[in-house]
């Protein structure tokens, strides 16, 4: 059994999208999605998520240890942003184009839903914590830990935004680069 | 009637925050909230609070307003982190030393409950996009005014957490005017 669940999660995950499009996040419930997912049931969608908000989440663990390790990865002569660039490089290589209608997705049903906008507050915000902590321990103080890591975060939602855009042709990589160089200048000109 | 309400409002903040911290955040229903306001019933505390967790958030859009106008009244030549100051200084002024007490008892309960904490982390959102779209009415382009945005609530944070302390004994106009000179200084070392 064990060797299936991978694709049980993805499954799951793929089912909860289609059905937050079509009719909606707060109409669908988790037997619908389970029952999408190829006939599975509640008890099954309950050994991966802990609840239906929690699908659109999975992932973001992941995504904080790739922040956290490539942050550990740097050179050592690497400056906070340095740092923080390779972490946005790191994570933006996991996302491939195949996958940028199914993110468009997600960023709509977040749109939706005040709920979900919530809960994206607060993965932020952990997302935020993970790649503070890797740079505290490259010896970066913790204010500007803090500050490189909320700046190298947004400019990766905002890289994110522009490259789930059906009009959008560049790779997500060249992307979150650039929106760090922009970040970058505009703080800059703060005073 | 109408006269009476925000003493209502008021009593029903303190014996909700009361009750928080007797028996815990998940186990008060609105009902007791309600009782130990003087009384009063559920259907009153519906109609100051649309639920349990909102009424630890109220006065958050005042807080919002409070930030907006001051950016708005900043001299015309005041950079973007200047007129975040004034804001800072002007929402501050607002939280007279004998609210301390309470301050920290809110805190307290927030820390131990994560719905509120992504509560808290979603209102600090909303507190942003106040002061980034006052700092864009005086012509800061957007990236710039979500930092400073982002800097000054920072620093506001920071400083109440400090504030609320029971040894603080500093003002928090004081202290949020440090925080912000800390959090700039932390800015420019970024790379």
């Amino acid at each position: 059994m064990a060797r299936w669940q991978p694709d049980t999660r993805i499954r799951l995950v793929h089912a909860a999208l289609d059905l937050f499009t079509e009719q909606g996040y707060d109409a669908t419930t988790v037997s619908e999605i389970a029952e999408r997912a190829g006939g599975l049931t509640k008890m099954t969608f309950f050994r991966h998520f802990s609840d239906k908000r929690e699908v659109l989440f999975a992932g973001q663990e992941l995504h904080s240890r790739v922040l956290a390790d490539a942050i550990a990865a740097a050179p050592g002569p690497a400056t906070p942003l340095q740092a923080v660039a390779a972490a946005l490089d790191a994570l933006a290589a996991t996302f491939s184009d195949d996958r940028r209608e199914f993110s468009a997705r997600l960023l709509r049903v977040y749109a939706g839903n005040g709920e979900l906008r919530e809960r994206a507050a607060s993965k932020h915000n952990g997302m935020a914590e993970a790649m503070t902590a890797a740079l505290e321990k490259r010896g970066v103080p913790e204010l500007t830990a803090s500050l490189a890591a909320e700046l190298g975060l947004r400019a990766f939602d905002r890289a994110f935004a522009q490259w789930a855009d059906p009009e959008g042709r560049q790779p997500l990589t060249e992307l979150a680069g650039r929106a760090l160089d922009e970040l970058r200048a505009a703080a800059a000109t703060l005073d």
